[in-house]
């Protein structure tokens, strides 16, 4: 079998050539060169995270495939004791280990399995960090990653069934996420929050309360990176404030959001237009960016060899995570709502409504204005 | 250690004495004699069970404790291939297998595991029986269950954590379940609606269709049983008819639900009386029995030496079996929230309301009627 040799981050891997010209979830060791960015942005948060600790951080990768991530964790985060790494294809553990000798990675740096991802996780925990990297839906593997987690301890999620989440296949996001997508210009980010909120409903039903550290959508995947801490109390703040439905009007875009524990009390007709309102949900309506985790990762981008879209993304989402709205707007929706004669330039739109542009659409922006006001002002701008 | 030896249905076991004194989670060897009436249930459900196979079933007890249960099961179902046993404790296993000795059980017949009971079922599977009876919530043990049952498969499921379930802590039920209990006269049926919920999202995340087989609350314990089949499009109708809310007017008594999928759109104030509705949910609006199953249990109940109680539950259950309503009415309910003078006796009641008993409560009564019908029926027979 011919191999390709890759180099990515401060790691090099060989793997067979078909796996990088077919990525299928068949080919049983798995490199997905999209995926970069997804492990540029891994290794990013870990630099951070590893300075809150007072000892090297245990990690567990319990879908490793080629190893390629838990290699770069080993060569680019300070302070990492142990990867635990784990395939329940043996064939794949074949190239992870030729792959971590490549790298001369120690071998008390290492434990390899090869079990169920679950069984694997269970029997391993507890651990600092576990990534959650699958094809397809993480949500078999939530419930050993949930009871897999140390105290302050993170998980770094990974969904690639975006369709669901997104609104094309609304049946499968309900059945398996327990929630309601929707097709709207931010249903990426409501896409997020549905995933944040399966993940944090798992981890509430054992009285863990988590925190997002960070989130994204990018291509063909959304990731999350949730914190885990302690205590009941707090369980229960975040079910009050931060599970809700989405109430959207697909006429004039206003947008809103109720508490999931106050459902029986939202309105049913858009209170700008009167037109019947959509909704999505429940979903996470709290914070999608620990701001301060963001601008630190951007800090520690010139000690990590990155792809350049990794820059763009980190550094559109330093500038979104001042301001969490849910939801955002796009220009094209807003000049097909208001059916205007013309779209006003994004620069203008931004310096009028005071917005800050997001990572989820190039022409999309956030706003703290009411929804009247951002009507009323775009309007104005037409009109002169 | 002084030991006691304890008769039920067709075993005989030994535990320590202290263990029937005090029944905590603690106890490393556990036995509740109060939950003889579960396990009567559950050797007469699965009697009926294997009658559809063509085959011996496998059967997993991840909780197994003294053995008890597994021991009943292969003493009183016939075609039963094997049980595995499983506990995380190993001194519980000392009393199990020595319970299994002391019931000449043939070693073929049984599997003997020390694991953690999410890793054990993970790693056994698939079974056609699965029983789930945990120390309080089965909540921690619904991913790896959904994943280990083989397709027609059953899972006999038990809840002792009522109080959360029942109202008395509905925060622990909102994180522990995902859902609102009430405080009203059918708030243990409620509370069985959420347990079954809770469960069937577990399954439904996996494509996996659900029918519930049998039900009840008896003192401190609830209980289900669950068929697991095959279908992503049987899920889509689940979801979309058999989760719900509960709206509930504690004014009148009036009841309804609202599908989950639908759920902006429910009225906010009570239809018959005006005052604002509370609500409960999601929880499970389907059928709490199949009564073609609580019927055949009930012919096998001659076979099965029994509790008398076990007789009582399940002659009342194979007659509200076939009026499954959501919510029951309780006399003193009705008569406190229509201000009566006093109480019309429960039988004529009945006969008036076209009502049938539910095992839930001694005084409560299912009846198709609308509310208002009912309300009307009640102050004529009172005026009377």
């Amino acid at each position: 079998m011919s191999l390709t040799r890759i180099k990515e981050g401060a790691a090099v891997i060989e793997v067979p050539q078909k796996v990088v010209e077919h990525i299928t979830e068949r080919n049983e060791v798995f490199y997905n060169p999209a995926m970069a960015v997804n492990r540029d942005l891994t290794v990013l948060l870990l630099r951070v995270f590893v300075r809150e600790k007072d000892r090297p951080i245990k990690v567990a990768e319990p879908l490793a495939a080629s190893a390629i991530r838990s290699i770069r964790i080993l060569k680019e985060v300070p302070s990492v004791e142990k990867v635990f790494i784990n395939d329940l294809s043996s064939e794949a553990l074949k190239y992870a280990r030729r792959n971590l000798e490549l790298n001369e990675i120690p071998p008390e740096k290492v434990e390899v399995w090869n079990e169920d991802a679950s069984v694997f996780l269970l029997k391993t925990k507890y651990y600092d960090y576990v990534d959650l990297d699958p094809f397809g839906s993480p949500v078999d593997f939530l419930d050993a990653t949930a009871k897999a987690l140390a105290h302050r301890g993170v998980a770094g999620i990974t969904a690639t069934d975006t369709a669901p989440l997104s609104g094309t296949y609304p049946k499968t996001c309900l059945r398996r996420y327990g929630a309601k997508p929707i097709d709207n210009e931010f249903y990426h980010e409501v896409g997020v929050r549905i995933l944040i909120k399966k993940v944090a409903e798992v981890f509430f039903q054992y009285d863990l309360p988590i925190e997002v550290l960070f989130s994204y959508a990018y291509l063909h995947h959304f990731r999350v990176f949730v914190k885990r801490y302690r205590g009941a109390r707090r369980v229960d703040e975040l079910v009050k404030n931060k599970f809700g439905y989405l109430l959207y009007c697909h006429r004039c875009l206003y947008r809103s959001t109720v508490p999931l524990v106050r459902w029986n009390g939202a309105p049913r007709e858009c209170p700008v237009c009167g037109h019947r309102l959509d909704w999505a949900g429940p979903l996470w309506v709290g914070e999608l960016w620990n701001p301060d985790y963001a601008e630190e990762m951007l800090k520690e981008l010139p000690s990590v060899e990155h792809q350049p879209e990794t820059k763009k993304l980190l550094k559109a989402v330093v500038k979104e995570s001042k301001l969490q709205t849910v939801g955002f707007y796009e220009t094209s929706a807003l000049g097909k709502a208001l059916k205007l004669p013309f779209l006003p330039p994004k620069k203008v739109l931004l310096r009028e409504l005071e917005g800050v542009e997001t990572h989820f659409s190039p022409e999309g922006f956030r706003t703290n204005l009411p929804h009247e006001e951002v009507l009323k002002r775009v309007r104005n701008l037409v009109r002169e």
